[in-house]
């Protein structure tokens, strides 16, 4: 990573990802798991979980259904590395076909969202240096939940005036200073608050988001689709990932899930390289936030794909996930 | 029709359809407005509602989520009107990639299920006669909600022991009776009950499904994908209808809600072609009962498409909805 990277719980310096890559008919297709440490997968988990996996029973890369749910079935667990099997089939097959997978989706590319670039808990001379490196963005995420909650904000508002988000990765406890905090970050032009308390703190966030201004949205506190209708008024958002919900599959259904109880849909990502960012920015067109900067975040990215240009995230017009190998670590 | 078509509420021996084609580049795409005249749809109003549709502003029929957000936006209602542009655009985009639409959507066509076929409300010696011709069918629908309810189902059964599904219209009025002839249906080898009561009967309904031994599945009471999330408690599964629903894309986002929160999902028609037939059977393999016999009950289809092979949904290796126009209405 750039820069050691800090949340309300921890900071790291590195993330473990693995690159799948699937072949079918001289078609290659990529797929990305990354593993941030404290979820639990590790290159050795994630082996071991595409060791059991054997596509020769499908005759078909487009029986996409069918193989996920068997790619699903082998074993609990395994986000990412399920999800990096479901990014390089839909990055297969929509090279199959020649058409980039926002295509295939009916989705307008003039439509994806600007793209935060996030601020981690820091000493205001950093958080002063990375917001001068993120001046290209329309919206920045601030990360809060440390003992420095306003002076984050103050420092990031002293340079810009950008609308700014704000994930506290679970570090609140008390939901009349958590209320407190939010009507005064409303006054500062935060737009919404994610994961403020422990993912099961059921009763202070239903509390919250009852009395909250801005919208709160769940990130820790939701894996996958199952996860969503148990959200019913405890949260008026969600922050999907790729590498939580098992993939892109998974994903559209949670958003159109979402979309269709009114719910604020945020698409997330981890720290990866741009095969993953590019796959998640796919279906971007139809979120109201992304915070799609996690290949933004490193030094060793090995795939050219999305772009964010102007802030924006823009999409490349090529097959698949859109992206092209650039150090083939698999020769 | 073949057979005057009689339901709980009405009686009818035609059912006006329109169909609708859009050209792009050489490439043709078909859809079908099918309008049973109580839902208040007719020849006039989509002729109206099509009149105000204009594409010229899209530069790209794969703009699929704008063009039809565009187009439920231009008036209320109009489900069937809407179906048919929506139909059409995907049946064009399918063609445009050469591809069926179970496979853009990568579903399985070997996991279609079997279609039931409908037996009206009528005495029983036309009972007979319809039961006889069904014979190819493995699973058959019978219509009740009028004076003779377990007299059609004694006829029915007189004749064959395949699985049969019953269909009453709104028809019943008081739950306990209802329940009652529930338990005696169970022992009859019904599988599920739909739309036992009027639309708006909640209490009643919520009652029934509550107490039900079989699934108790909404048609009447849903429209749409918004209506979904108001049926939780009140109904355990929904049969879903392009004609209703305005089409393909909004049919698979309510397929995949009531899938999330573990609802029963049923596939249905109006009397249809094989133009509007073909299209909801591309979605078929994700479904868990389909009634998709509406093109079966008619004389005059003027397209060939989807096939019903030993009671089995049998999707065409053909592109988008996988029709061909035998009739030339348009010349």
């Amino acid at each position: 990573m750039k820069h050691a990277f800090t949340l309300a719980t921890s900071s790291r310096t590195t993330t473990p990802v693995m690159i799948t890559k699937l072949e079918y008919d001289g078609f290659t297709g990529y797929g990305e798991a990354s593993m941030p440490p404290y979820l639990g997968e590790s290159h050795n988990t994630a082996s071991d979980f595409l060791s059991k996996v054997d596509l020769s029973t499908f005759s078909d890369p487009f029986l996409t259904e069918d193989i996920l749910d068997y790619i699903d079935s082998l074993a609990p667990g395994n986000y990412a590395a399920k999800a990096s099997v479901d990014i390089a089939l839909h990055d297969l097959t929509g090279k199959i076909l020649n058409v980039p997978l926002y295509k295939l989706w009916g989705l307008d590319p003039g439509k994806t969202p600007d793209t935060s670039f996030t601020i981690g808990i820091d000493t205001p001379e950093v958080v002063r240096q990375k917001v001068e490196e993120a001046s290209g963005f329309k919206i920045l995420k601030v990360k809060l939940g440390g003992s420095n909650d306003k002076e984050m904000i103050n420092t990031v508002r002293e340079m810009t005036d950008v609308p700014l988000c704000v994930d506290v990765n679970q570090g609140w406890k008390d939901k009349k200073e958590a209320l407190d905090m939010i009507f005064w970050l409303k006054e500062k032009g935060i737009v919404f608050v994610e994961q403020p308390f422990n993912k099961d703190d059921r009763d202070n966030s239903a509390w919250l988001t009852g009395n909250s201004p801005l919208p709160v949205i769940a990130d820790e506190a939701v894996q996958r689709l199952k996860d969503l209708p148990d959200l019913k008024g405890l949260y008026s958002g969600v922050n999907i990932k790729l590498m939580k919900c098992t993939g892109l599959r998974e994903a559209w259904k949670m958003i159109n899930y979402a979309r269709s109880v009114g719910m604020t849909v945020m698409l997330g990502c981890m720290t990866e390289t741009s095969c993953g960012v590019s796959a998640a920015s796919q279906l971007s067109p139809l979120v109201d936030f992304a915070d799609l900067d996690g290949n933004l975040l490193i030094n060793n990215d090995i795939f050219d794909g999305v772009k964010v240009i102007q802030g924006k995230i823009t999409l490349p017009d090529k097959p698949g996930i859109g992206v092209e190998l650039t150090n083939d670590i698999f020769n």
